[in-house]
């Protein structure tokens, strides 16, 4: 779709670091952006949320990303389901108050996994949802698998499967850093199939508690996303960086193929 | 499934009539109840919750059975099925609380409807959860349609659905009556195939804000469900009810084919 925009908010906007608390004000700030620039520049939307201090405690606790390992894995299962489902729901609440059509999608029903990889799926839904310029908001989640029983899917993850069927035109990454940040601590503008190796060597880790594996893991994940041609931004979260983003002005890290 | 139960919690026993306020009390006691029946009589399950005071408030109000039909039906999309869903939710987290795997399973993302019927669909991970033997906790949706735009299945349409692939060995629908009422106001205990034509007569709506079509639409649907051999139960929600009618005691209104 020519005209559709992928944009995850980060669980670590959204979240405060202390287990379920919210940053209801960012979310807040977040929603009535996103209604008054899709109202200026009359794009569609689809949303990812991730876990922040929600989901990510838990699917730790119960190491929900490897499956059923212990007598605790099932009820860590739904736990970690439901905790990830809550924030989604907060979110979606709170863009609907903002006056956006935003509607939650669980992934954890539309996709199904064997040994982490997706088996199986269903996007009518969200396709309806896209073409009736509805904003369909999906999230990390806890998938059923049928080897492991279930596994995660990080945001990342699910974007990187759903690019491919509905083709946006820009994949941006919203979050608690500025973008990816060299050994010296300086954004680096631009990541392409070239220097990605080389950049590799400084990612860390960009929150402690994020069990799908940090900026790392959201690098890797972006320059796969890349691969049909889509330009991935990793971004902050200040207000005005969005617009900027949508704009085309210089900001965050660009990765492109 | 030889062993499995669907379980339909109205939403008439779990909140109260002021819209969006619950029935906190009742729905604990339910979850446990659940719990110790689950641990006594060792049956898979499969719950749905009705949408009471939650989304049959906003669902009237904007008409979204019908599907667009106006400039607010979009925005109504969204806000009922976020009404739909948060229901649902804290079922969900009180079932978990209680003990239960219980996990949501969100209608809207695995049917897809054109013109009300059930165009496609994806049932891959309630099968699954079923097989671990977790408990997924479905609801009446508002579902996307390729026509309409969207439209609204009830729990028993739901139900109705499922068991058509799922196969439960009986369906029981626990609501805040005691089964179907005939002209005296006496309950009916069997309801078949013969007798259905003159017992519709009797049959009013349950509920006036119930968007779904209250006690008609109920053994209208139920009936249905019998056909493939399933026997349907109309209970009423006072507590031991549910171990009554699993134990094959009389109960309630019996509806089979």
């Amino acid at each position: 779709m020519r005209n559709l925009i992928f944009l995850k908010i980060g669980g670590s906007l959204i979240t405060k670091r202390k287990p379920y608390t919210l940053n209801l004000k960012k979310i807040r700030e977040i929603a009535k952006e996103i209604v008054s620039l899709r109202r200026k520049y009359k794009f569609k939307l689809l949303i990812g949320n991730g876990a922040g201090s929600f989901a990510h405690v838990s699917a730790k606790k119960f190491k929900t990303k490897k499956g059923y390992i212990n007598e605790k894995s099932k009820i860590g299962h739904c736990i970690v389901e439901d905790d990830a489902s809550t924030l989604n729901r907060i979110l979606v609440k709170e863009l609907i108050r903002a006056g956006e059509r935003a509607i939650s999608v669980q992934p954890s029903a539309f996709i199904f996994c064997s040994k982490r990889k997706i088996k199986s799926f269903f996007l009518e839904p969200i396709k309806n949802y896209l073409k009736n310029d509805l904003v369909p908001v999906v999230f990390g989640d806890v998938i059923s698998d049928e080897k492991l029983g279930c596994t995660i899917l990080s945001t990342e993850e699910i974007f990187k499967f759903l690019a491919k069927f509905l083709r946006p035109k820009k994949i941006i990454l919203m979050s608690d850093v500025e973008g990816v940040y060299d050994s010296k601590g300086k954004v680096i503008p631009e990541i392409n199939k070239k220097s990605f190796s080389k950049v590799q060597k400084f990612l860390k880790g960009a929150n402690k508690i994020d069990v799908t594996g940090g900026m790392a893991h959201k690098v890797k994940e972006a320059m796969e996303m890349t691969k049909g041609g889509i330009d991935v931004f990793i971004i902050g979260g200040k207000k005005g960086n969005l617009e900027k983003c949508l704009k085309g002005e210089k900001i965050g890290t660009r990765i492109s193929f």
